[in-house]
């Protein structure tokens, strides 16, 4: 060139915005509790969503002998398509497959875990300064990842007198012309409910009146004490983004497998979605080949009996957890019907002690050793979440020391006038 | 809200800008090429990088126990952190460590494939609006990256005549203030070539007057006939990010195993860098647990005559490949010193039926069953690459067809002016 451009005349590397973007508000919160343990009393975390923890929820045999036999067979070593082996796309359209929501291969796009799976969805649905709609409380991914694209998150809110339903009304007065996108997480993190079959059909009719897609989180997917539909066999009109994977199901978090179930029935996403989501697909290749090479067999070949006891534990400590809870005084837990997650409101009148669920949950790690994720990680103050994949004389145990600990801290109504409208 | 917004009325849904703007250029070139082989011969494709799919070239029997012994000891199916076990990036960080660039685990960062690690290094060096320098030819990856995220793509050049060591010159004319990330990539895609320690030397002297960070894509590094010197070793002032993985040397691509090393000996990255990778990395969650789980083993039990073995069976087609070649008419091949690849010139003017590199190996297909991917592809027509992986019979079999289609359509130099130019 002519002149010389303008250099740097020294070293100066800043991180991205987008990198500065990508906030995880779970860390952000958690790193700022102090987590000290009463050391008289040994730990129990109730925190993380990892069914493995504990232990007591191994996977099956016959998913760690499918794995086995895809190793030995040395068949699986080289590059997948893009999109996953058709063998493995084909047994996840066989798998989730319903008469009244058909699926092909071409209909499943596999991915690292169910992650990355709505990194492609919202990535291939969404523009900067799009908006999205998301559920409050609701699992913090959405919008971290949404933030970091420079998507808008707009929150419509869960009720949870009415088994976290969504607020249809509020969804729906959130809605306007940059909206690409309504999130519906079911059942869901954190709340562990599952929507009905009549409260499904409302939802689809909004999105049908607001022509907006929906992006279905179904990775608890049949987590649940009685089975119901899913989104997208109740709708062929409106186009649906189904995102699962083997992590909690299967119980095999770490292997990253996850999918894309494309139901387009009424031919909205057309040929032109796909395409985004099979070029998107190709910029780091997600899911890991053996894992794939395995998933027929994992898809086929686990008994009934596996998923049915997990859910049979799930069952048994929530119950265990939701009435030992409701008897302790200031907690309001939400029994839930599915996934592995309850919530518990806290009334914080009555623990004038704690400013909010943050301070709540650290002083329950400080006296008695037990750590529950504070809500306000979800984007819902106030409440926290626990965990039910632990054995079931933890989950007593940790019970026994919410209720002591809340008997210590608990406050009676005292009599001016606010308590009396409550 | 008082008034009701703007809603759409009809359904619209377009895939995103990010995921238009998402374009493989292999993909794009190879899917516009009719690539009917000749019905008379068995195809040999020398197109794909993918060492496993000829199944001359297994992984050792150690890396297949490894991953075994991991799926069985059941203690890699939970969540990792993001970054990934931190006994797995220790292991790493000894494999990689050399005197003069020692590593720790916290500067390893494993991620889904190298692709993944060359992601999240571009997506924390860089802002839209910058600009990121690129070797022509070179792996298309980093465009295909780069454009997608609104990062400008310039290209320097490689200089076939100089073994492909890097026109330094042209390189530096191309630095601007808003170049955040110069891509080297030693051993090279698609060239085989290896850069001298004086060359990586010279590299590192621009980078440092420029300032300019370096991403060292070394994904075949020891994959040579005599082992060199790595980027960072060289230098305790340029930061470098290193990108690696399992993919080619392990010869298991499709296990996504990559990682990121951080080397930042004169503090330019500090901690921001790394925790903007760290950030990106809660994105998705790369590596599966199963590949981490075995990665120690991986790394110190194979033994060390499979990477020779390994290393001679492509320094010996690469030697087939070379003389086979250059005695053809209209050829030009480039001996390479390491990765997987050579690359051949084409002497266009000697071949006037075909207009250009796209249009050479297409007819190769149709007429002699054999593919190599034209060089259009790493933005350098007039050449195409071959993979060296194939079984040698293979290789001799393809050098005699590619002879007997250049003999055929070769025509020797006429007797104009602009001939006797050359
Ligand atoms: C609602 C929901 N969606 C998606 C995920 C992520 O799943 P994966 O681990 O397969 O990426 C989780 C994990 O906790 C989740 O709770
Ligand atoms: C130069 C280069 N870098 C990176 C990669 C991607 O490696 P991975 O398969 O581990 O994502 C390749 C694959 O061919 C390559 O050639």
């Amino acid at each position: 060139p002519a002149k010389p451009r303008s250099r740097r005349q020294r070293w100066e590397v800043k991180p991205s915005e987008m990198s500065r973007n990508t906030l995880n508000p779970i860390r952000a919160i958690v790193d700022g509790m102090k987590l000290i343990p009463n050391p008289a009393k040994p730990m129990i975390s109730l925190s993380i969503g990892d069914p493995t923890v504990f232990g007591n929820l191994p996977t099956d045999a016959a998913v760690l002998q499918a794995m086995k036999d895809a190793i030995d067979s040395q068949r699986f070593n080289g590059y997948a398509p893009s999109v996953g082996y058709l063998r493995s796309r084909q047994a996840v359209a066989n798998f989730c497959s319903r008469p009244e929501a058909p699926l092909e291969a071409e209909d499943v796009i596999l991915t690292s875990g169910c992650s990355q799976a709505i990194e492609l969805s919202i990535g291939v649905l969404c523009n900067p300064g799009d908006n999205i709609l998301v559920p409050r409380p609701g699992f913090s991914l959405y919008k971290t990842l949404a933030i970091s694209m420079g998507i808008e998150v707009k929150l419509y809110d869960l009720l949870p007198e009415k088994s976290w339903e969504i607020d249809l009304q509020h969804l729906e007065s959130l809605v306007d012309e940059r909206t690409s996108c309504l999130i519906v997480t079911n059942p869901s993190n954190p709340c562990g409910s599952v929507f009905s079959r009549e409260h499904l059909q409302n939802i689809l009719t909004v999105a049908s009146k607001l022509c907006v897609p929906i992006l279905a989180d179904e990775i608890y997917s049949d987590m649940v004490s009685s089975s119901g539909p899913s989104l997208a066999s109740l709708s062929s009109e409106v186009p649906v983004l189904a995102c699962g994977g083997l992590a909690k199901r299967w119980l095999v978090p770490g292997w990253r497998m996850g999918w894309i179930l494309i139901h387009d029935r009424n031919r909205v996403f057309g040929s032109e979605i796909r395409q985004g989501l099979v070029r998107l697909s190709q910029r780091i290749l997600g899911a890991c080949t053996v894992v794939q090479g395995a998933l027929e067999s994992i898809l086929n070949d686990t008994p009934p009996g596996f998923y049915s006891s997990t859910i049979s534990c799930l069952q048994s400590n929530a119950e265990i957890c939701f009435s030992e809870l409701s008897a302790v005084p200031g907690l309001n837990p939400v029994m839930p019907s599915g996934a592995m997650y309850l919530m518990v409101g806290i009334e914080m009148d009555h623990f004038p002690e704690f400013q909010n669920d943050v301070d709540f949950t650290e002083r329950l790690v400080t006296e008695q050793s037990v750590f529950c994720l504070p809500a306000s990680a979800f984007e819902y103050p106030d409440f926290f979440r626990i965990v039910l994949t632990v054995p079931e004389e933890l989950m007593l145990e940790a019970c026994g020391r919410i209720r002591e600990f809340c008997r210590a801290w608990y406050r009676p109504p005292s009599c001016d006038g606010n308590d009396l409208d409550q």
